[in-house]
């Protein structure tokens, strides 16, 4: 069995390289070449704290395994991410054992390659002006890996909190070499070509008279019930995307509009699809794309694997 | 994160240990310090194979995790053991990872540890006879955990294949110093004071007219929708006990009794309850009482916590 540390992870894995992986993964999953199994929402000891299981398996790239996500809300307090990865994998020909990944570091990329993915599919060619809607340490991730697919020129962070906006501005600057300056959120939004979601909210956070025209949102908060960031009647009028349809109207931020009715299945397109070539994407420059990242297995898999290869040929892999 | 390999557990952990940690695990789930979460299936890239992932907690002992099965029924063509499992253990505190237990030799102890905390509650005091109804695996640990609580001295081997049942007798003569006869299943059952049933079966291959009073019986085998080896009628007039009575129901041994009518939920005893002495068990030496042991993620946690304690304490925990 090989173990592959949080440290190793970093040290291998790339943005891009984890934008080309979610890209072919979507792709896969799309021509229906792997298969989801039902979600478990356990929790530690201490009743506040939370782990997810998400497991799924690939026929034709011979992966399958178990990521175990973890969400305990009071380690900030002590200094520590309150989220937590690992993704366990089974050897396909014999079910043993066959790698243990740490997958925190991995697990923030795979969501802000998904968010990036879409983006690259769906906005326009010359969007330059992104919006970024929360400041917590996803944010960042989230903005690097739209800046690997768009000529992004400028960036408007908002956020509850103003300071954290700012600081959260200057260190994009300093890190990507990028115009970043803190905006109240409807600023923001007006001025942007690309808007990213990034909160825990549970109400909408953006409301459909501050979207431009031609506008794309990836919104990737939204992951469990009660959970949004957009108003719903932006939903309504938007067209609409998801890495996971089913999630999206169940756990994911068209939950509520699909609840009062406004939209229904139909009006959702898989991303998969989109990237297949088999169903249409942005079919205007005036119109609102939205996409709704939840999450799945099959991405921890695909990144993992991309991982575990490169720790394994950069003799980084630790055999046990 | 502590890695402990399956040659350390084997190294570290005996029957002896294993019983005397799951009768622990039964007194504590009963008193309710203990919760499980849903049990998922997946399978492998090839369809015959399965996954099942099974996760829970212990409050009071401050443990999490999650327990890895894997059944791949082709494997013994290539002489490797169908089943495998992992146990990954959260740290109660953060969530983050904290152990990785490899697996299969434990779960073989603690399912026949579970047996015979049954036996030990329930059997006869002077019970000195067992059958063994199965000559696989994990048949063997299941003798050698009952000949831990009660004073065997003989044993009736019966499964599909005469042969196998011969050789496994043998073996069991000379890895325990018992003696051992293989026997057709009837008479097998009619000379045992303990039965233990340890088959894949889907069909009752024990009658009722073939028990004589009594006799206790710990029934192992089934573990899935479908899966019996008792006759319902027999179900019907035992005194009933289980690990889980919910699972007893629903995928263990008093699925088929339950769904004809025959008996319902108030006509079974979790054993934890016996333990605790908050319910009875045996109340007299001529009552048949039958156990279903159907399984759960606290037993790997309980054993995996104990296995991982050793480990450490020997020296032989890798550390990551």
């Amino acid at each position: 069995m090989y173990y592959v540390s949080e440290e190793t992870a970093h040290r291998i894995v790339t943005i891009k390289d984890a934008i080309a992986t979610i890209d072919q993964m979507f792709r896969d999953y799309a021509r229906g070449e792997a298969m989801t199994f039902p979600v478990v929402t356990g929790q530690g000891p201490d009743p506040q704290t939370r782990f997810s299981i998400k497991s799924g398996m690939f026929d034709a790239r011979r992966l399958a395994g178990v990521k175990i996500g973890s969400y305990w809300p009071q380690n900030p307090q002590a200094g520590i991410p309150a989220h937590g990865s690992t993704t366990f994998f089974l050897e396909p020909d014999t079910g043993l054992p066959r790698a243990v990944v740490a997958a925190s570091y991995l697990t923030a990329l795979r969501t802000a390659a998904s968010d990036a993915v879409a983006i690259r599919a769906l906005a326009r060619k010359d969007a330059a002006a992104l919006a970024i809607i929360g400041t917590g340490k996803q944010a960042w991730y989230e903005v690097a890996a739209a800046y690997e697919v768009r000529p992004i020129r400028k960036v408007f962070v908002a956020g509850r909190s103003a300071d954290k906006a700012k600081s959260f501005a200057a260190q994009l600057a300093k890190d990507l070499g990028l115009e970043a300056v803190a905006a109240p959120i409807p600023d923001a939004v007006q001025q942007a070509d690309i808007i990213i979601t990034a909160t825990a909210a549970r109400e909408g956070l953006i409301q459909l008279e501050w979207v431009p025209p031609g506008t794309h949102i990836s919104a990737m908060g939204a992951d469990g019930p009660g959970k949004f960031e957009l108003a719903p009647e932006l939903v309504a009028k938007a067209s609409l995307f998801a890495d996971v349809i089913e999630q999206s109207v169940s756990i994911g931020e068209y939950e509520v509009a699909f609840g009062q009715g406004l939209i229904g299945r139909e009006n959702i397109t898989a991303i998969g699809d989109v990237l297949n070539g088999t169903r249409d994407g942005r079919s205007s420059n005036a119109q609102v794309t939205v996409y709704d990242s939840s999450g799945m297995a099959l991405q921890d898999l695909a990144i993992g694997e991309f991982a575990l290869q490169a720790a394994i040929t950069a003799g980084l892999a630790v055999q046990l």
